[in-house]
């Protein structure tokens, strides 16, 4: 049993299936063919107005040139000190920003608080050129923890950094899990909340390799085909990811694959917590579920096969912090499983 | 009918099939996955040696990262002027290089000769810091204009290459072309000859998004792991380009698919021949054909409903330079249109 | 006898006194001090109007600033064959710009001319991504060649530039000398016939270390102080080289020296005329001179211990091309030596 | 009186001196004189071994060239959370080094513990992609707050370092006062405790704008002429600053001017224990001196005009910590005004 990461499962059968089909045939490279010329259409639905998008097959793509395309000399992008962009993409951001820093922040759950934010800008004073000068803020939702910021905190986290004038930026890799979890419009906690540009995620969650970089402002999008293909990350069959963000977003699918995933978190945390010795680490939103666990609780759920990741090093009694993550692809016999090795 | 690009054409069934069975179930993210495992042991048999291999989707990155693990402060690459590189990748490997810059030369058919090479570099004088420091040599074969480089030919180029300390980067996208076109060994048109890096493409021969960095000396390859990540080319369901590969080298298919696209090939050059209005303007090795059409023979093959590009602007005339490229997927049905179009 | 280049000479006196007096005391770093704040000043009413000026240690981080400032993803450069930032800046502009490209375009005397230019930028036609897309036209004034544009010339090739929206940069390494020699007001060749920014010159002309970085629009240099300080180029001791230019444009001395470097470059050229085996390659607009000497020419003037560089390499009968380059410092005696070589 | 920083003190009369007397004849461009030749030759006395020495303008341009020589993809710089490099250089490490990113660490003083850098170091095992890979330490003698690293002390960080693989570098911005106060040999807190690179000052206590990237290592200084030249910071006239270093090594005249300093540093650290209302931050080690001021103390010093930098923000009582930085120009009366204002 697979709670390792979201990015183990395969993909939704109508998504590999949407592969296939359009696999058979000619198209025009680079875009310019009939599947990718609909898929915009279809994000301007979910978001409910105009918006510019571009795909691309990894998320630290979709994040490193989403957050550098408002960077600039000197920038520095305000990130949690767990975010993704910060710890877990081999310095990409600064990479593709040409030398953007981070300026990171503490905060529960992956969670930054709109104060701890305007503290830490504080430190930046206007036109104070050693420091370099905040540009972008990055917020993950669902956070690097599984918890989620609801439309009221993205506003308020965004209202303090487009006083400073920095762009807000959104890493969505579990931006459906989010959505799904908050049980809002996925323009609530997006551009009405004051996000300027989304990491909008489909590989977590069913795509094998799609990710969307949207503009809610298509000016701000101007250079961004350029720093695509110079990055190189414009496929020539650009099909083969927009099909599956056609499948992905038809009809509610991404939703769905995303409530499944949050049910299938949902009864693990309720396993955890029926469980003597385990305890959750933090309530869970959606379907990354953080436990501690004795040392025998471990053992069992090793013993039977399920596969995660401690988080950090065990304390000196054994107990450990794990993460737990449900997919779209976790099924009841699986939870089963989880549930026999932690209750007996 | 398609004769704009070979990446105009879908994926050979096989591998479109190999990707929809592998998407069925749980794998490890990030390459720790049994067939991407299996992936690196094939092209050590494709290539009679140890190999390192990286997988990319895109062949941009693929020369980018390649061309780059070689570069350096101030670092010159040279390649043909109308080398894939240096002309139509919007500046990936000055990007990702730091600021390498490139130094062309001209030549018949996309090919470099050896004492054109030989005299470019004499323009460097070792240590002059202000003009840079050529660092790599990049041929592309098969070359931008559908001819192949033979074994000595390489070697030849990559004999000048090493003596001035320069590496030898060769740019495959369609080296399945030239290997079918030479029938020879993959070895004798690359590390034999003194290739240190190869650019194995297979988008344009029936993958859907898969190409393939092939180091020649595993020790050269030691922070490409690194380079690739910080880039955004890591995917994290690897096995989704591995399996692409998989099948592809799968018992000599992806010859098959080439011999296929360049036996279409050959036909389309005899048609040119046959045709009064016109000719080609090179004997095409491969899959790629150019020929210059009157006018007239550019508007009959428009009316027939067959794409292809224009390679630059018409003669006072009319006449015109155009590209026709075909693929694993040229059909029978697909020549007789072009030989209709053509004759009548 | 010094021909070599211009920054073979040391300081002009007054230049070298300003540095020893204002060494002296105490004064606030990064251009907070009293000299610093009264250079801006200086260069407005130099140029008639607001500008906004950088100063930094060195040409080719004035180049490299300056064009990149206007650069952008998949950025492509403009300029001649022979520009200094494409030829002999280490890749400088394709560092700083992350990736920026140049497409050089031939031009007698290191002129491009408008309808060249034109049609080099057809060649990129407007969002086609792969190419990159032209971002500025870098023209230098003095040329390389020793030749000048004349303010109707810059305002020919702006107007093309501006027309496809790319920015205008003068390298204005040996501006000095192209104003003298044009007798126009410096913002004939700037501002008025179209240049968005320029690299102003000063270590050429009498200065030990001072470059000046001229931005038109203040409102386009928003970013360039950070630009600066990431690169290194901001200098603690800011007035060092504000010191420089506060002596270099007061009063005019700028042009006095630059007259005196283009009168003695004259006289050069009337010594070269005048020589039986020695003849102009080019008939020179200031203080750079290129010959064609016999090959006993040239062993007479290194017999008298003249320094020049050869421009290239000798014919098969010895004749060379020579660059003769004088300065500020360049002496009656001087010219004596010369004219006793070359004539007897 | 100033005790903003030592980079508001003017240069050293033998250092003017010698840049008036170079500045009046010819020399060759780019170090081809007779004073740069001469200079590595004094770098090599000072630190009793063949180095490499490159001169550049700036203190920032001497770090980030010289941490990014050790870099590579995905490489992660680990330093103090103070450092210089990670907070004050506008991102210029990570701009240079290609997306370089930093790993801090805290530590009293400025100074670095070997048992945290194991344990950080800890964090980012083997090959594993995501984190990046430590690449660098950098230590920083004297450090930010103004205290030393004693020759075991950087041995045993060095050790640490070397036994993951990491280069070592020294930001010596304040080196001449690390070397003053700790009373060693230079080689003793270099190379012979692990020190692969060094940026050597020379603008903070004498010179106007000289700094010094020393290798001990030539072999790994191979590429290092090109990263300088394409980054814009090889000056033309190589004499200015190479004649500044020749007068600050001559006989020992760089170690009085830090004994000069850090005498005054000792004096004013007397004279904040002697006060009522102030007391030490830090027991200071050389030039700058960390005090803890009651508002009224910090009244005192603002009413007799001493200039100084506030280290944070007051207390609510209004107790605030300041830097006071002492210089080879702080003379006797400007102590005299200092106690006078401290003691009444």
């Amino acid at each position: 049993m697979i709670l390792a990461s979201d990015n183990w499962a395969g993909a939704s059968p109508k998504i590999a299936s949407a592969i296939a089909e359009a696999a058979s045939g000619f198209r025009p490279a680079y875009g310019g063919d009939d599947i990718s010329a609909t898929v915009e259409a279809l994000f301007c639905d979910v978001f409910e107005r105009e918006v510019k998008v571009f795909i691309v097959a990894t998320g630290t793509a979709a994040n490193a040139l989403a957050v550098s395309a408002f960077g600039g000399p000197g920038g520095v992008v305000l990130c949690h000190e767990d975010a993704h962009i910060a710890t877990d993409e081999a310095g990409a951001v600064a990479f593709f920003g040409g030398g953007l820093t981070f300026a990171t922040l503490a905060g529960e759950g992956g969670r930054i608080a709109p104060d701890a934010l305007a503290a830490r800008l504080a430190g930046f004073p206007a036109g104070f050129v050693h420091h370099g000068q905040p540009r972008v803020l990055s917020v993950t939702n669902l956070t690097e923890w599984g918890q989620t910021y609801a439309p009221d905190e993205v506003a308020a986290l965004a209202a303090v950094a487009h006083e400073r004038g920095l762009a807000v930026h959104m890493d969505g890799a579990r931006f459906a899990g989010a959505v799904a979890s908050l049980d809002v419009a996925p323009a609530d906690i997006t551009w009405r909340a004051g996000v300027d540009v989304l990491s909008f995620g489909g590989t977590k969650n069913g795509c094998l390799a799609a990710e969307a970089v949207v503009f809610f402002d298509p000016e701000k999008a101007r250079d961004f085909a350029y720093a695509r293909q110079r990055a190189g990350h414009g496929l020539s069959k650009a099909w083969v990811a927009a099909t599956q963000f056609r499948a992905y977003l038809d009809n509610g699918h991404w939703l769905e694959l995303a409530r499944h995933a949050n049910r299938a978190g949902a009864e693990i945390a309720r396993i955890v917590e029926a469980t003597p010795d385990a305890r959750l680490a933090l309530t869970p939103a959606a379907n990354q579920v953080f436990a501690r666990l004795s040392a025998n609780a471990e053992v069992r759920l090793e013993g039977a096969g399920v596969r995660f990741y401690r988080w950090g090093e065990p304390d000196a009694d054994g107990t450990v912090t794990v993460r737990l993550v449900t997919s779209f692809m976790t099924s009841e016999a699986d939870l089963a499983v989880f549930r026999a090795a932690m209750l007996g």
